[in-house]
């Protein structure tokens, strides 16, 4: 806690500054967008970016993540509140606040009991699958907002206004910062400007609204934003608890899986270390704090982030400069908001989700492992077709389903002495010689329960081809561990092998396996010794096989 | 299919008869209870136990299954129909048999798909605490019917009659194959017999109910059984198939686990081969076929098929026997069965589901692995709280989660030269000897989504703690194969070292692995060659070193 304000030293200051003062420019329209993508008051969307990201600074673990609201949380927070409550209603502000309370105790509970091995449950094709179909569903979402009506209507001012914010956010998110390195400003400082641009096209557009009276027009604006700060929340309607139960898991994992994949990347590029479980908690006691300040479920931002990072954020502190500037902004006269346009908006959350819809991790898996890519586009497809939340539930399963498969067909070899040496080899791959008594088979995976039944078959298999054989000697070189559905099977597989004359027998058992199956009856069951070496195997089982010259 | 017929000897024939005819005698109670438990009148146990097994024997792949009523798959049809239907209605049977329906295409489709790596989603340890925990809801709810009131009430003729039968069961149980013996029977044979105990039971349960008068009494019996073959069910409710649909995957996957584990003890006894596909569609047909003729979910019982097994079946013509047998009954006057007391139905069931309380799994577990044995209790205690379906969820999860867990804390040895030689081995066990320049790391396990965080965090903690290291050389031996995830990591590890001018560079890839990785671009990231051994790589990683002698 608070471990990098004692390392301190005055030359971080600039930079923290610097990315402070962008990060909180960057928080006004993006905040308040994203408050409208969870169904809430654009004014809940500050408010969930300034206490969040402070008591982030206090207990998490990265040193550049910038905690906030954030699209893919936001989209969820929208769809588990939607039914329970009607939009725009207190109930349904206190519901959010409520789901980020439940999420955050999730979340410090998990880290508590140091759960944070539950991020290496999606496996990064799932991840990206579910990044880039949530952002479609996101962007899709913003459209009807966007055009004033629901296409393929459109309402003329809405649209014009909306496509050409759109067309400068490209054009500015895909040209300015070569501009402005042509204009000499150096390439850093222009990348981070760059990232402004949302900042200059919503005053933009916010100073167009009164010059054209586009109000009367019917351009929807965000109405009035209360000045001053969040007042305190404590709030929660106790009739909702157990519906928010299960969403408030699946968000707290998805929280947890977004926070960290960004701060992951980052801590890559500095060499940072990042404690999984103290992410856990400085997340959970985040999403808590935004409770308590009336906001929503929030979480670590990928893009965010980076900007904080490339603006030159060295610590936290960056983190809380910005949210003491969004305060600021907030006792400032606020009136000016009230006339932000609303498909102005929608066009900065299309273009910041658009730039979630990476295809490289399903062009590399579609290259490298077909399963792989089959699991990124199942879990893409499944939040289009069933939803974000289910689609969590979706690649969990395919994360699993795609480890238990390949679990299934573990690599196992036959192995031969190579002529004339100690060494034993894959038969496959090597000119090796066998005996006909002996079948000398090495597993290359470790044992448990989701390969045994599959190096069981495999077993039953080459016993069955090499009915000579009366020795099988398993060589565990690869075999790091061997859980107790694994214990009981090579028990059972000693019995089954023993009625039809054939002993089974281990080598090169690694020291750890040895000292752990120690502590159980195999080694006893067993009859023979742990065999060093196949070479020792081969050499002693033969010198004892009677009738052999 | 019916390959078995085609090699079909009349040696076999004895065997298959004799285990016919005790299978029969064991189904007519069992069936009868089973049904009693899920809550559908006794006969549909017994219309359950006659086409289901006959269809098995034509698709599935175990020689000696006895599919048909099953209690823990009658227990979660009781748990999925009792809220949709009021006991005892024509509606409830209904959706009983569509509940199988739903299993049964289920688990044809997934045999199809060829998933029959989907029984390796439970751990031994999960499947016997899920088992345990089941036993003892079946147990309790059998309680009730036992006394003939609900606990701590009792109906005195009831819980007499109730615990005459449970007690005459449990010595049978205990003593009846010894006394069996020690009149001269052969060992085999008075085990099989011994296994009729129930069906003695039950008759002499029934001839005593009007001798006593004992319904007069208030002792309940099953009461009419209607003679006759079941009649062709194709009735369905619309209204619930979307309500049926996640239990009947749940069941189905139930059914597929509990077939499994009772085939693959069995043919691990006589070495047969079990195809877990086959298996699939085995007892998808069969469920399909139990909904044609009224029934309910089935699935292949341990107990039942041991007994078969035991009595001498040698293929499935014991299950057809058994089936005909049964047909045969239902033809007979099936008046005596309306005086069956219920009590007695209740004490088998009870001594049944004892048998399935072991705690061998638990106690090995304890002293072999104590994360194992924590998901065993935790299995139970999911099931004994939160119900058999949700126990299927908990118990996948903790397999999942126990999977995980382990992952994330990957073996992981520095390795050093053994002075004078050309090995490297673990420095923590043997005397090596390392340079400060090159950091050596053998990483023990396949590298995936579950490991790579971890993995990640040494190398930075190794990096940091060897500050002189130019070299980091990963020496894959035991690395079978790297998935997508672990592809993306090892390209930022790349990119992360080389920004700190540390290198690199991987040795002992294996064939497959290396075949693989040559379809990515992370070959040509590292610069530099794959290094058969780590010998090599330490000498040539030294030569290339500038100012070294």
């Amino acid at each position: 806690m608070l471990h990098w304000l004692r390392r301190y030293r005055r030359a971080m200051l600039p930079g923290d500054v610097a990315a402070g003062v962008v990060v909180a420019m960057m928080m006004i329209p993006q905040g308040m967008a994203y408050a409208l993508v969870a169904g809430l008051p654009p004014v809940v969307g500050i408010y969930a970016s300034i206490l969040p990201p402070v008591v982030y600074a206090l207990f998490g673990s990265s040193m550049t993540q910038s905690v906030g609201p954030m699209a893919i949380v936001s989209l969820m927070t929208a769809a588990v509140i939607a039914p329970l409550a009607p939009a725009g209603s207190g109930l349904y502000s206190v519901l959010a606040a409520q789901l980020a309370l439940v999420a955050g105790l999730v979340l410090l509970l998990c880290g508590l009991l140091r759960m944070g091995f539950l991020a290496n449950f999606f496996s990064r094709p799932v991840m990206s699958g579910f990044t880039v179909g949530a952002a479609i569903v996101i962007a899709a979402g913003q459209v009807r907002t966007l055009l004033g009506a629901p296409f393929p209507h459109f309402h003329l001012p809405s649209a014009l206004l909306g496509g050409a914010s759109l067309l400068a956010l490209v054009l500015a998110k895909r040209h300015l910062a070569g501009l402005l390195r042509r204009c000499g400003m150096r390439p850093s400082a222009a990348d981070v400007a760059a990232r402004l641009a949302p900042m200059l096209v919503v005053l933009a557009a916010t100073a167009l609204v009164p010059l054209l009276g586009l109000e009367a027009m019917g351009v929807r604006t965000t109405g009035d934003v209360p000045s001053g700060l969040p007042h305190l929340n404590l709030a929660t309607s106790s009739a909702h608890w157990r519906a928010l139960l299960q969403p408030g898991l699946l968000i707290g994992f998805v929280v947890f899986l977004m926070s960290m994949s960004s701060a992951q990347a980052l801590a890559l590029k500095r060499n940072e270390k990042l404690v999984s479980n103290h992410e856990l908690i400085g997340l959970g006691a985040a999403n808590v704090a935004s409770m308590v300040s009336g906001g929503f479920p929030v979480t670590g931002s990928m893009s965010r982030s980076a900007v904080n990072f490339a603006a030159g954020a060295r610590t936290p502190l960056a983190s809380v400069i910005a949210a003491a500037l969004l305060a600021l902004s907030l006792t400032a006269p606020t009136g000016w908001l009230a006339l932000l346009p609303l498909p102005t908006l929608a066009a900065t959350i299309i273009v910041a989700v658009l730039g979630m819809l990476e295809l490289d991790t399903l062009r590399t898996a579609w290259r490298y492992d077909r399963g792989d890519a089959a699991a990124w586009l199942a879990t893409g497809a499944g939040v289009l077709a069933l939803g974000v939340e289910a689609g969590v539930v979706v690649g969990v399963a395919l994360s699993m389903g795609t480890l238990i498969w390949r679990a299934s067909r573990p690599h196992i070899a036959v192995l031969g002495r190579i002529p004339g040496s100690e060494h034993f080899r894959n038969i496959e791959r090597y000119p090796a010689e066998t005996q006909p008594d002996m079948l000398m088979l090495r597993i290359d995976a470790n044992l448990f329960f989701g390969n045994v039944e599959a190096v069981g078959e495999r077993i039953e298999d080459e016993v069955r081809t090499h009915p000579g054989a009366r020795h099988l000697v398993l060589v565990m070189t690869a075999v790091s561990s061997i859980d107790t559905s694994a214990l009981f099977a090579l028990e059972e597989w000693n019995l089954s092998l023993g009625r039809r004359g054939v002993t089974l027998h281990l080598a090169e058992v690694k020291g750890p396996v040895l000292d752990r199956l120690k502590q159980s009856d195999l080694l006893r069951q067993l009859g023979g010794p742990i065999f060093l070496s196949a070479a020792m195997a081969c050499d002693a089982l033969h010198a004892a096989a009677p009738g052999r010259p």
